[in-house]
């Protein structure tokens, strides 16, 4: 059946049968798809009939879906004619595991990331859009502030034409943290017709009471609703005055068409709390206590166990950072909804109580652990670079203004891959080291990742270190001895040419020196492992050489080549410079090699340009 | 008596007859020293009778008091032992204007940046911090999405020894926006005697009646709660589940060290609700709308009217900005909480219904922005520098990512002066250039301001143009006709430097070349008006010169100085390079001029830089 849907519009002469039929074969086709490709499985499976329905009630493009957060989107594609492209989803060139403007006219937010749903939408209805705009946000995405930003202002602007749909299955990326989790207890509430034969009871015997100068009438209109209240704890929704469903099966296509369809007929915002069960139909990822099937890579669909399991980075830096926690009880870990793919899983296993999760929350996590800091503790904060970003003035005035002692532990820093532009956390290295206080370090491997964290967890101030996703090729039994704050080392030296590398590019340095001399270049490199303080001696061992290259995993603009420059300027060094970097522009999914081979940063590319650009 | 009150101690062998007393003379005092000094008058008028009465219940410093903003904590510095330095407040060197460690061991957070107390107080408490930590957050800062964040957790975590005031003064920089301002409703119904009374007459009344399987007891306690939902809407504190006290008045001290007293006998936070009025005591500025006495420069007492009344640029580009909407229908402009501030002031006065306040905000104001371009019209977000830091992700991701025509009126850009090292907007430059797509102007003087808004609101791209808090030299009849972007000023050539400069210091580095010149080095100055993208004769006009000198009102560190670097490096031109702009330090209070001589960016010292480090 999927074959024969090539656009929306498709959707609507079936009936609710063959739609549940269509529905199970969805589910088969996604399984079978991501199963080989990687992907986000769970929160697809969970939303094909919600993604039906709203097709068929909703007229797209006219009407536009906002998919918060977008990784839910995998059902719109294929109703929306990208079926036959899954087999390259999320591959270089292929289809993008987000909505994609390039892709279709049917797509218009590709941020990825969480909350800003809200926002677009009351940005179109502020600007008088024709159509319908559809929010379509989890109850993850949901506790992240700008959400509640939007809302707050959705409730007083009560704008036509926009619409809410609160996708809750009690879970985000992990379980949902806050008071909202408490609006997944209201569903069998709304459902008992215990509800509705007290509304009546209590609404007759009522109307003959007299009572504080107040028809009967009105207080029998006023005391239904008060039941109402009794039943159903108060909601945000109650509380800014929005319309509100109470909660909806989110697998009933007829039922949630008819809500939608009533939901267009009010002149005013509506909220509609749908239920849905997170990897609806595939037993695996229903019981993923863990969220493994969140996002994966290639697994066994028999199993929904990944195919390979190679040590990462994320799991060195959780080994060290749990030992570096089992000898300092002071030390405290933060994270927004990134536990256990941050590198908190085993500390969080070995000291659950001194692991915290705000859930989607990055600018009250790192205030957070301001405070935390104050009091006199020892927080580690761990995000992903790429959502750190929305952190960036709590970095700068409530951490490093008061230059506490707080810990960055950045995962997929540099360019990450197949999740694309929004994901790839390139800008970091840039704006951490123009916030004073701030010390900023990438280690080149696994063993530095963990000589870093003995030295953050000790720092008396502010420091961040920040490695990429990927393998650990060497694994260092930990503790190992700290890296001293400031000190880079010089791999090899060579007077043609100073390759000043940081991070990952360490590596790519090393052949590229190897390969450069073969060809009668003598180069040298240097691991800079600090991008700030950045060490003085690279300007000394800058200056023995003819040429320098910087290379980092990050963008150029005001990036680690820059502090290099900075450093070379002001000690009157005067230097030719090639900065290898990602360029001014953003990047698209890909495996992480293909993405740098695009912008010459794979090891043949940075040969040929320091030979080049010589 | 003031003079008598030199630790919070002191306050406590006072009769309230006494306090009244003491209330009093604080606001004189207050009044007086502002009208000479200027700074935040309003808010600290509102807060008199409550700091004392926190004063007198809690024991600063062990336990902590927050204070969210900060701009309200006048009243504070008096009873803790600074009401002598009040005549030089927020000068150089003098009493800072926001809570400061360095002056006080009873001043913890000096961020200034709204809408982070509930996040500090609650890293105290989950600390196990030993003594109360008592959040002060208006009613503005509460719109601001973190708030909500961390109220989100506090409703989950419920630690002792955190009290959250909220300080309600109806309105936050301007009349606050949002569903939460329904919250200002609710004070006379729990000070109702028809409450108490319908109450007890409902309990009694349902004792007897049987309902759907539960004891009558019960149904009548849930009953009780019931009306009390009637008579008072939900608050997003009773969603929450949070202890909420409804609405104290703020003014009477003893009902304030009741409740307080009360509140500590809680093992969980409570939201203390205060109502205050801002600008107590003082007829202008409590009938003060337009919100001119929140934070002043000198102003005459008897009619708080400000002394004196420069032409500011802000106030240009507000008349550019209301020129350019008055022909393009689609232009809407947008602000959180800053519109009379930040440009927007005479289009939303010309204009009102094109204007919008999100309230305390950025990240959704920005985000809103990104929808309404996406819809198809063309929005202009104008913040402050340091304010916009909080949209830096929504910069990134939602406009820049999506490339869509959104302008940034970026105000208080640069070295701002009295309030300090988080207002001062010395990092937009470095942060900003780091963003695909996006370009970045600064003018150098008030006619470029207008070309520049001018070029932006045709430009079908994102482009963001900052420029400083300050005087209009000259003032250009609008409409100016625009600025080609990245298109620089070549304003005199010299072979020995070229100071490239950009922004305000373009004036510096004209007054700069001419006292060189008189000392016998031919120095050339180019305006550069662009950071992003940089004009490539830059690097031509570089390559004539024997030296070049950058400079920026913006940290050095990836900023304007680096750009230059780049393109030179970029282009294999090998110069030597004098980056002149603020340090990688945070910059104290004071007057710009002050600050601007500290670290070396005033005229004598960029001379003296130039000439020295040549």
């Amino acid at each position: 059946m999927i074959e024969s849907i090539s656009q929306p519009h498709d959707l609507r002469s079936l009936s609710y049968e063959q739609l549940d039929d269509l529905s199970t074969e969805i589910r088969s086709f996604i399984l079978e798809k991501v199963s080989k490709t990687g992907g986000h499985l769970s929160p697809n499976l969970g939303v094909v009939e919600l993604t039906l329905a709203l097709h068929r009630v909703f007229d797209s493009p006219r009407d536009r879906f906002i998919w918060d957060v977008g990784h839910q989107s995998y059902v719109h594609k294929i109703v929306t004619g990208r079926a036959d492209q899954f087999d390259d989803l999320r591959h270089t060139g292929g289809l993008s595991g987000y909505p994609s403007r390039e892709e279709s006219e049917h797509d218009f937010v590709e941020n990825s990331h969480a909350s800003t749903s809200l926002s677009y939408a009351l940005g179109h209805a502020l600007a008088d859009y024709e159509g319908w705009t559809i929010a379509v946000i989890g109850d993850g995405a949901l506790t992240g502030g700008m959400a509640y930003e939007a809302l707050n202002h959705i409730a007083v602007a009560k704008p036509e034409r926009l619409i809410i749909i609160l996708n809750d299955n009690g879970r985000s990326y992990a379980p949902t943290v806050g008071g909202l989790a408490a609006l997944s207890n209201i569903a069998h509430y709304r459902i008992d017709p215990r509800y509705e034969k007290a509304k009546q009871t209590l609404g007759r015997m009522l109307r003959g009471i007299p009572l504080v100068g107040e028809t009967a009438d009105e207080m029998a209109s006023r005391m239904k609703d008060a039941v109402k209240q009794i039943v159903d704890p108060a909601t945000v929704f109650d509380a800014l005055d929005l319309k509100y469903t109470g909660q909806i099966d989110g697998h009933d296509i007829e039922l949630l068409e008819e809500i939608l369809n009533q939901a267009k007929t009010y002149e005013e915002p509506v909220v509609i709390h749908v239920i849905t069960e997170k990897g609806s139909g595939y037993k695996p990822a229903i019981e993923d206590e863990e969220e493994k099937l969140h996002g994966v890579g290639a697994f066994d669909v028999a199993t929904g166990k990944a195919h390979k399991s190679e040590l990462k980075l994320t799991e060195v830096a959780g080994r060290a950072l749990a030992e570096a926690a089992a000898s300092r009880p002071d030390l405290i870990g933060v994270s927004a909804a990134m536990v256990s793919t941050t590198g908190l899983k085993q500390m969080s296993q070995r000291f659950p109580e001194r692991v915290i999760d705000t859930g989607i929350a990055e600018q009250h996590a790192v205030t957070l652990a301001a405070g935390i800091a104050m009091a006199g503790k020892k927080p580690v904060v761990a995000l992903y670079s790429a959502f750190l970003q929305r952190a960036f003035d709590q970095v700068v005035a409530d951490v490093a203004l008061h230059d506490l002692p707080v810990t960055f532990l950045i995962d997929r820093a540099g360019i990450t891959g197949p999740d694309g532009p929004s994901h790839h956390g390139v800008f970091d290295l840039s704006y951490l080291r123009m916030v004073p206080n701030l010390v900023v370090g990438a280690p080149a491997d696994a063993t530095e990742l963990c000589a870093m964290i003995e030295t953050a967890v000790d720092h008396d101030g502010p420091i961040a270190i920040r490695y990429p996703k990927g393998g650990a090729v060497s694994v260092p039994s930990v503790p190992v001895a700290p890296l001293e704050i400031g000190e880079a080392e010089l791999l090899s030296g060579g007077e043609d040419v100073l390759l000043v590398a940081i991070g990952r590019m360490v590596e790519t340095a090393e052949k590229a020196a190897a390969e450069l001399s073969s060809r009668g270049l003598q180069a040298g490199v240097v691991n800079a492992r600090w991008v700030k303080p950045l060490d003085p001696r690279i300007v000394e061992w800058a200056g023995s050489a003819k040429r320098v290259v910087t290379l980092e995993d990050n963008v150029v603009a005001g990036g680690f080549g820059a502090a290099v420059m900075e450093a070379l300027a002001a000690s009157g060094v005067t230097k030719d410079v090639l900065n290898i970097g990602v360029p001014d522009e953003f990047l698209p999914f890909g495996s992480p090699g293909d993405v740098m081979e695009s912008v010459g940063m794979d090891l043949d590319s940075v040969v040929e340009r320091i030979l080049l650009e010589g």
